[in-house]
């Protein structure tokens, strides 16, 4: 553990992407700071098989932000880290995925700038790519998929973020998709893509156990019970994963209807 | 070394992202597998610190794919990893960045399956996370960058591919922005991003020397001397950069222009 003493010496705060779950997700550079960081406030969703790795004798303190299961504000948590920091400890603020996508990390970089508190960005595996990963599909591909966007279904101040169009070789991607598949259709309708895009929803990537739906847009309301966290692939490439699941591993409760 | 006998037992390939350079930023799995493969195969990309970390006695090969510099056809390197797998190894497909993004991975994973050969993909960090990552921006960003498109400046085939729409609240990371930035300002313009949008090029983000240059769509056209790999951040949350620089350690060829 890495205390600093009081006083003349200074703390620092790295913001840490965890992965999504799978320790072995993890980078090197993540594992050796978190194995050498006096304090660790970790997002609800990193796994205790992550905590774990944490020296023997840190501080480690979940500050929450799971929807709807809020237990600090973001000012809190801002001022916790900067607190602990200012205190001399070198602080984690551990956050599944990759802290720059959909990980609130704005806020956070704002007001450890504005504090002077030294801080560092290590950045993780997002979602998307665990999950495709894991269904044996890419995000991009030469003449079917030219690009890759990365939307959110929902905030959880209650706004609703907005969409930019979506053209039919446009791989989507939405984090956080909720569980209204039905509206979630309709606004991908909405955006662009044809009612018979391919669409494959992951639930648990790297985390067993792990399930898919595949489908298409026009059939997508008909996935049942995936419990978050859970992440819609839409587009051509999805397709590919009614063939691509490992032979003699398939996903516990795929249903493909392609 | 897993040298698994010719005959009964199975080689295997693993598509390994390899990050985008820094040996610190491979994930624990990818470390892991890359020290037990017998026979790497590797884009030129990556660098001698990675691929050092193969076990002693690897067949480490580099099978090019820098543009321009191809040393092997896709469908060589097929071959070539399918038949070293079908001889009983483990081999290893190492790529740069994250394989499932501008990876080509696509057509190794379609070759793959249908000769039959178990594979398996190690996702990777992408290189959009590592920049925005030492530059201290995020990627996205509530009500201001609502979502992320990840886009390509050109293929090696030569075809432009197409890029969506882009609105006033997307980030939009082009990946492989080539050298002529007037070009691609004007391609970012007439997809719809206003003159005065932020844009931070980047170039060997976590390979030092680092080197970065701050300025907007309309005078991105003025950064000289950026050399491959590169990565440009379009959008509001690359204007950040300019004071999230970290104190002391300034970017050798930052040029704040905005």
């Amino acid at each position: 553990m890495s205390r600093q003493s009081r006083g003349p010496q200074r703390g620092k705060v790295y913001l840490v992407g965890a992965g999504p779950g799978d320790p072995e997700l993890l980078t090197l550079k993540a594992l050796r700071i978190l194995q050498s960081a006096s304090v660790v406030l970790h997002d609800e969703l990193v796994p205790p098989e992550v905590l774990s790795l944490a020296c023997q004798g840190a501080t480690v303190r979940s500050v929450g932000k799971g929807c709807g299961r809020q237990t600090m504000t973001q000012e809190e948590i801002n001022a916790l880290m900067i607190a602990y920091a200012q205190d001399g400890w070198t602080v984690v603020r551990l956050k599944g995925g990759d802290p720059l996508i959909f990980g609130r990390a704005g806020e956070e970089i704002r007001a450890l700038r504005e504090s002077g508190v030294d801080f560092e960005i290590v950045p993780g595996v997002t979602a998307a790519s665990v999950a495709c990963a894991s269904a044996r599909i890419t995000l991009t591909q030469r003449h079917v998929a030219s690009s890759v966007v990365f939307l959110t279904g929902h905030h959880c101040s209650g706004a609703e973020p907005s969409w930019p169009a979506l053209g039919p070789d446009v791989t989507a991607v939405v984090y956080m998709p909720g569980r209204d598949y039905m509206e979630l259709a309709i606004r991908l309708g909405s955006a662009g893509l044809p009612h018979d895009t391919p669409c494959l929803l992951i639930s648990r990537a790297a985390q067993p156990p792990e399930q898919m739906f595949l489908g298409n847009l026009g059939n997508l309301h008909q996935a049942r019970g995936f419990p978050a966290p859970s992440i819609l692939v839409a587009g051509q490439v999805a397709a590919a994963a009614a063939y691509n699941a490992r032979a003699g591993a398939p996903p516990a409760a795929a249903r493909s209807v392609t």
